[in-house]
């Protein structure tokens, strides 16, 4: 694996102590950003007037799905699978009794959160030292439904300008091995590779070619034994100041397996979510896309993320959508 | 509730007779239309120039959900509500047992269809005289999924133009009542009043006011008892000429109570679904996008409708999202 | 309803004050009674040799069960009913693909408290003041379940000699109106009429008559608007001195609606479980028994009510049986 | 694993031929035996004079459980493990919003059948050539709940004398390998060492030490792919003669790896089932009776095992509960 564990740059990146986080965390905390009560943190950087120009972006009207099959079987990926179950089936036509109404009807059902499935993270999915972003106890979230900083926030709709930074085509590889890290470097030759440049309110959509490393492996991937690449914290700073609403991912945007800083297993998600506020896409299918954009010749387009209005949520499923 | 009862052509409009509704679906049958095997149905009309033009509508980047919010109570619209579960909330926030890993998570799930969760209808959801779309036997929709005209035809996502005809606007009513019956001369005053003409590829979204209704009611709308207003069968044609790709509806777009026509009691989903194609969007709530749209004075939009990628599903719960 | 208002002696019963019920509940307080840590409650009361005298009860070897079907439609006492979905029925009688393998499967779920369904509240579903049984934090019912005070405690098994108290006969009714409350004279006449007496380790079975009630009431019973009848009060003391392990009705053992006492909605629920120890099986289905016990004369069988095996559980569906 | 292949016998024992089976399943076919539409099949064995007896067995009255725990995590053995979700814990006991009314609860569910979860089949389990018991079509077996020969047929409860056959121990060991072969000779030398018969009505529960060696394998017990022992297709006879009204072992009863008879992979389910029509329980855990059985010197016992009342189920998780 050592190929990758170097980014872009050729220089191995240090591991930050426990101490580095905490003063990460600090300065990179947006709480008192966007006022008292606040719940859209980083989407604050998403304007109408950004969703506008994505709009604009539309040349072809191709559509590109950038989610993944709900799953219906375990695997190493999905170990708790989505239930889709028939309520009634085509041999039970006649279930309502009313003549002539012949209809069938299923139940469909997921754990949101995990490292197969394609959701989206709502920031009272993460805390650091007990709190949610905006310096909410996490008490918030009750056993009857989180109270704060929930999925409604996104009720409205996600739709905006989606960048993908495509780092296996920046490095000339077919994917990144399990625990490739990836640092600025990659990110910013991706970006200069591609002439694109990330910038606020995007939905930033980084492929550590996921797909290709599950099809090289028969579709047999499995992240907690063979990790997932993932961005390198030094990356957060990036992230913070290209004002991003939006971070999505093949992987879940952290490397597994997980940083050895002592309590700071995922530093994307601790300081993503919780200090900058940036909602999370974890579990992405960036094939698709990422051939799309490499045919054009162009990495931005009009992305839509809409969430369920599930009140009380901690995400959602989702099946974020690119036109082109 | 007869004022509503007809249409605004003033006339009251005939029930059709079983014959009439037979020789309505030869008539309006697409099955051979798209090649052996189709099952985009009327989403061929939604061509990659229609999402292109679509895109082309926004103007400002305002987003508006058409979504209702998941319902987890029962209620007489929803008696089998969706399930939000807690999987570990806040306190249980070291549930991992990694340290400084921080997290909650939940599990969703819900059934797909009925009068009041806003849901999209796959083509095999309906079936007449045994079949669906294409003359595929129902029997193709299985116990253990259906292998047919499944919801996995948009998972690509649906992108297009929406329309909407707000009818309580051309009548000049808050809401019509829950018999209500909408007929040709109701959707062409409307499209008259609001300078916009239904076309190919469109999603044509008809308000009856039901959120209105429902707020008159003080919450408790019953659709069983009381009815909901919809489309007269002879509106099926018209859909056809028109050529959209999907017809949503506050309500579910046929009339409740059900239509005494002998085997034919929802003619909108029987005709719609099963001969024309037509993918269908029930239990909308409109109140925000109607007050959008007559804010702007224009009523034609950016629509995305993203089902998740449900192998073997029937449908999905859905949150469509215009961007104005 | 006002026959029923009243007990067996005649005399209408006084509404005990929150202080009253204060005393009460640290009157029959069994916390320290069966050791640190002790989690089987009145159970203890519960010995083998209870159990062998209980078996030594079977007489003809009759079966009879004390349980309701599982809803799987909402009704006024079950607005949340079960799930029951097949996961492959006999349409896909080859779904497996291996050859001669025809099978099918289900899924079944549900909730396991509230009106309707058969259940059994493990020492975990109730709190006074915040503490469950034995003194402990009701925060140790985390959101990833229980911690203490389980359905666990039963994993080996409820059977013992059950003994039913037919309120009904006693009093010479169908039935007991909503909110009908049973005194400790009526449970006292309940014996002497049947020649039973209720005694250490038993599980006491209440029968209000709910069956013929709903029957009466064509199949639609409310228990939030037409009450449940239920244990006056004054029938802790008698259930504390009578030693028994288990109290079962065909209601929820407490009356609704619910007492006005403020602080104490349930008394039975709050002092029986949390103070005294007892798993409480609610909504029993009584008339099947009532009547094998009337026809043989005599009230007492050994009866099993053996609850899946929860982890974390704070209760199970259950199936109790009598052998009588 | 060869030591195991071979029964008790010491005689290698043959594989059926397909032709085999097809005679066999005629030969023990029980359709015609107890009356046209007759659901109780192998039950009608067991009598109230049978329970009686059984409860006559009771000494001691210790209870042990033959049930597992519902597995809330996946693994070999539970692919699909059950779920059990905290709907209010302790950190939302005032979610009700009644003063005083201080309470928790849950949801529980899961998957019916499978190689892990302790559950009892249904008649509509399996199908031979399309049918169930009693030459009813598979298809009465509906997507929206099996029609016929449901566990409905158990709603009053299943008690009666088990018998436990310890073949580890009648052979000397601590567990059977994961293919061994339990035969003819295997339980009749196990009923003279343990000095027990077999006989009508009874629960005959097999041990094949699954719990050991699932222990000595240090938790991890792969049924697919270390496969499970079982018994033979010649033991159909005999259990046929026994007039056994239930089957149950710590495996599955069928060995796996499955057999290589074409046609018929599951002999025991397919004509223990589907011919006899017996019900069978899959996945006990008999580790503790069995020590119990051996304390005392004595193998028979009462047993209650009471499912739960699932209209349309096809089987159903259990906790079946010996009284010694």
């Amino acid at each position: 694996m050592q190929g990758n564990e170097r980014p872009a740059s050729g220089a191995v990146l240090d591991e930050p102590t426990a101490a580095d986080m905490e003063a990460l965390f600090e300065r990179l905390k947006n709480w008192d950003r966007w006022g008292d009560g606040d719940e859209r943190a980083a989407l604050n950087h998403q304007t109408a007037e950004h969703r506008a120009a994505a709009a604009a972006l539309v040349v072809d009207g191709a559509v590109v799905s950038l989610g993944r099959d709900l799953p219906l079987q375990p695997s190493a990926e999905t170990p708790f699978p989505a239930h889709h179950h028939m309520l009634a089936a085509g041999d039970a036509i006649s279930h309502t009794g009313i003549p002539g109404y012949e209809a069938c009807g299923d139940y469909v059902g997921t754990q949101v959160h995990g490292l197969g499935i394609t959701h989206i993270d709502a920031l009272s999915h993460m805390f650091v030292h007990g709190l949610m972003f905006g310096g909410r106890p996490g008490t918030e979230v009750r056993s009857d439904g989180a109270q704060a900083n929930t999925v409604m926030t996104l009720a409205d709709g996600l739709v905006g300008r989606g960048v993908l930074l495509d780092i296996p085509r920046a490095r000339g590889v077919d994917f990144l091995d399990g625990a490739g890290t990836i640092g600025v470097a990659d990110l910013e030759q991706a970006e200069a590779d591609q002439g694109v440049t990330v910038g606020a309110g995007d939905f930033l959509v980084i492929s550590t070619g996921r797909d290709a490393r599950r099809t090289d492996a028969r579709g047999n991937l499995d992240p907690i034994g063979a990790g997932l690449a993932g961005l390198h914290p030094e990356c957060l700073p990036w992230l913070h100041e290209r004002s991003i609403s939006v971070l999505g991912s093949d992987g879940i945007s952290d490397r597994m397996p997980l940083r050895t800083i002592p309590g700071w297993p995922f530093p994307i998600h601790q300081v993503g979510i919780v200090a900058i506020g940036l909602h999370l896409i974890d579990n992405l299918d960036l094939g698709p896309i990422a051939a799309a954009c490499a045919e054009r010749g162009r990495w931005s387009f009009l992305l839509a993320v809409n969430p369920l209005r599930i009140p009380g949520g901690t995400g959602c499923p989702v099946n974020p959508v690119a036109v082109l």
